[in-house]
């Protein structure tokens, strides 16, 4: 059988046995603009209850977009949605509001502060479900965590959706958790402060993802978005710790050339590279690689040629911020840096990282979400990813704070499992997990690290403490950690007011 | 019903009405290098007999990575392989003996020339399927055209699969055409003969898509991968085209800041680009964006600032590979450039772009494939994307070559259907597609372009030629030509030798 198509073609359905559509039209492509009011944009994408809603934590505790979204959806009368953020901040108190209001019943990410204050005492229908960075990434991308609508701050977009969070007044660093929602949520909408001339001159998610584009007049505030200038630490324990890390990398001949290494942007963390940074230097050492957090102090010794690479991902100053606009090719984003479901993730096979807890146990199990009085007030960020990748994965911690032991016989919530966990780095000595006799058989005759068991640093912190206090927990399961891909670890009981 | 799980915590296996997977076990990533020989890496992909396996185009005329690759399949002894490359070259003339060998035996791609000629000849089982840039991303993209095994020629990679065209002897510029490949492909294979050290610098694709690395003594020669140094044309009929588009681009006042346009690496382009620099340089005007092919001449345009903007694919000489590295943040993939699936593509609303043809009929339909003879000599490449996205097309043609007339009744393949094709530049003026009546209502009264109808081009081109040859069509389709939804276009049919 033949057919003429519209180009006036009589050509036949079948060829070679397989059956081809003839041509129907052919058209100029669509170009309007796609800035529309955030109202609209949310009725386009025919939003409802029970759907769920994303956005990314990049403007930090300055970020105006999720309360202003939720106040129009509450308006819209949409209920019951769950909210999928990567994470919020004391400035979203407003959520508590949503839920008791009946807009929000359910959260999938991390909670630093308020609002998890407020679940740990009023339990929502559902967990909280906490994942890693690589973690939410693969849960988007295979579709364990379906996305209706993702709602993506930009520092500048232009009206076709092609944005950055490099450049404006609100920059945050370059955007890089939202890829996942843009190309797998059903429906994608920027908003920006900053809308520029089409083609944006950077641009992190690109219009092919993007249905709609929101102006506001103000994303965030700046100050709270990221710091003026961060500052190391004078903290003498800190300092400390800091200290030992660098030495005990060094007892394990890891400061040479090649060097790929992790290090946040904490107090501790910073301190560290200003070690790393010297002793680089001193040994005339080229690392290979800088991950993580990127700040001025990174920026810095890529500069001036103590580390060879970066990667770009969380900016945390304005100075980092405008280094890696400079050097594009820095950036990348979550996916690469640890989806735990790809072909490779850049921290396989990182040699050190740095990584804070609330708590560790004599397992080696460390804690970062929930404080020993059981409250839910931090999410997982790369730290479960960060611990698999690295080959000597380190915890920077005090024995104990104020009165509170954070060496323990059991962590209050599994974060990251103790199989992975290789030194806890403390201001009384380190732990070298039992596992790893590689390290340990290294450092035997040492002088530099002062080798101590995690039982005695225990047993240090409740001397000091008189040992952990008592919670009173509810029977309601509050939240779940999930390992990276996907299993549970762990659940958050409630706790009483 | 609770579970204890890998980590001591005895958990619930059911929570508000979900059911979760215990944690089982945290390991650390595997880091090992993925670099084997091709023949373990297409063992180890388990490449059988029917599959498909793609390549990129990117080595050109100067590609070793396709000729060798097929040299190991055939000695795998694997069969009836469907051959998925973006663009085949005359250097790949050893196709054709694989095809009488059964290694080959059905080709979804772009052909340049002798294996073309080849394929008009003697048929495959299947026709040879034509996409546009666009249309390619978008079949593997939505599983149109499943590949099974990926080849990616990379002028550097590291161990672990991050890669690039930047850098190294073999530069061929931004790897453009193969990230749909890698995101989607069963089996990636990144194949380079500059293994550097990990991370590499430069990564257009990162080691989360990729499988294994191969080094190879050398990729391609360099001398045929790009130009040492392009040359603008001196033909003054070609130099009066050019002008001709300039004019016409002016006289429908398109020259003014904010313009978007598109040129490619072919001489009329070439001049065109001259022209159009001098007139933006005198009018004191800035372009908003150039696209399309990316060479020395839009490099300085973008230099001097006389265009804001740049969008960088294929690179065609060594200037434009340095300068694109050194402004990382131009670099975008083909996706982003023509996916007609997607959400927004940055040709959309392109004010100019300048195509060519073999040639042009009196309803303005173009062909790019196929020569007047019949043969099935070049791919679709960007020509229908680039159609569609533009508000004014332009064809740059002569009315005839030698004694063969371009502008005719009807073409002889059907490329880019007429309905979006708005001028055809040619020596004897310049024909306005009728259903373009806001054009022509703008170009009324107007010195500097010689406006014709296409009919009389159409006639003058007969008077000089004698009319088009008779060209003895045998009854085998041996190609097809998609528009970019998918749908068939037109067939090609086989030619008499």
């Amino acid at each position: 059988m033949s057919v003429t198509n519209s180009a006036g073609r009589t050509l036949p359905e079948t060829i070679a046995g397989e059956h081809y559509k003839p041509f129907k039209k052919a058209h100029k492509n669509n170009c309007d603009s796609k800035v529309i009011s955030l109202k609209k944009a949310l009725k386009k994408a025919d939003l409802k209850d029970g759907q769920t809603i994303s956005f990314h934590h990049q403007l930090r505790n300055g970020d105006y977009v999720v309360n202003h979204t939720l106040d129009v959806i509450r308006d819209l009368e949409i209920k019951n949605l769950r909210l999928a953020q990567t994470a919020l901040f004391p400035i979203h108190k407003p959520v508590i509001d949503h839920i008791k209001e009946g807009t929000i019943s359910r959260i999938e990410g991390s909670i630093n502060g308020t609002v998890g204050d407020y679940v740990s005492k009023n339990p929502l229908p559902y967990p909280v479900v906490l994942r890693s960075h690589g973690g939410r990434w693969a849960a988007v991308k295979n579709d364990e965590l379906h996305i209706d609508v993702a709602i993506i701050a930009a520092s500048a977009a232009d009206n076709r959706g092609n944005c950055t969070g490099l450049i404006g007044k609100s920059a945050f660093g370059p955007i890089c958790y939202s890829q996942v929602d843009a190309m797998h949520a059903d429906h994608v909408i920027v908003v920006t402060d900053n809308l520029v001339d089409r083609p944006c001159g950077f641009q992190e998610i690109t219009e092919e993802y993007v249905d709609h584009v929101v102006q506001m007049d103000q994303i965030g505030n700046p100050k709270d978005i990221v710091s003026g200038s961060l500052k190391v630490t004078n903290n003498p324990q800190k300092l400390h710790i800091a200290r030992q890390c660098i030495n005990l990398m060094s007892a394990l001949d890891l400061i040479k050339d090649g060097l790929i290494f992790q290090a946040g942007a904490g107090g501790i963390s910073l301190a560290a590279l200003q070690y790393l940074d010297k002793k680089l230097e001193e040994n005339n050492v080229v690392a290979a690689c800088e991950t993580g957090g990127f700040t001025k102090f990174i920026a810095e010794m890529h500069r001036k040629g103590l580390v060879k690479n970066a990667y770009g991902l969380q900016c945390f100053d304005v100075e980092s911020i405008k280094y890696i606009a400079e050097n594009r090719r820095l950036i990348t984003d979550i996916g690469h840096y640890a989806d735990p479901s790809s072909k490779g993730r850049f921290l396989d096979g990182l040699h050190a990282t740095m990584l804070g807890a609330t708590e560790v146990d004599t397992n080696f199990n460390v804690n970062v979400n929930t404080h020993s009085d059981g409250r839910l007030l931090h999410g997982i960020g790369g730290h479960q990813d960060s611990a698999a990748g690295a080959n000597l994965t380190m915890i920077t911690v005090p024995i104990y704070r104020k009165t509170i032991p954070v060496i323990r016989d059991a962590v209050t919530t599994i974060t990251t499992p103790g199989d992975i966990i290789d030194a806890i780095v403390t201001d009384q000595g380190v732990a070298i997990n039992p596992n790893r006799t590689d390290l340990l058989d290294k450092l035997q005759g040492n002088n530099d690290v002062n080798i101590v068991s995690i039982e005695s640093l225990k047993e240090m912190a409740d001397k000091e403490t008189g040992g952990p206090p008592q919670v009173d927990f509810g029977d309601d399961i509050i939240g779940i950690t999930k390992w990276r891909n996907g299993e549970l670890l762990d659940v958050i009981y409630s706790v009483k007011e």
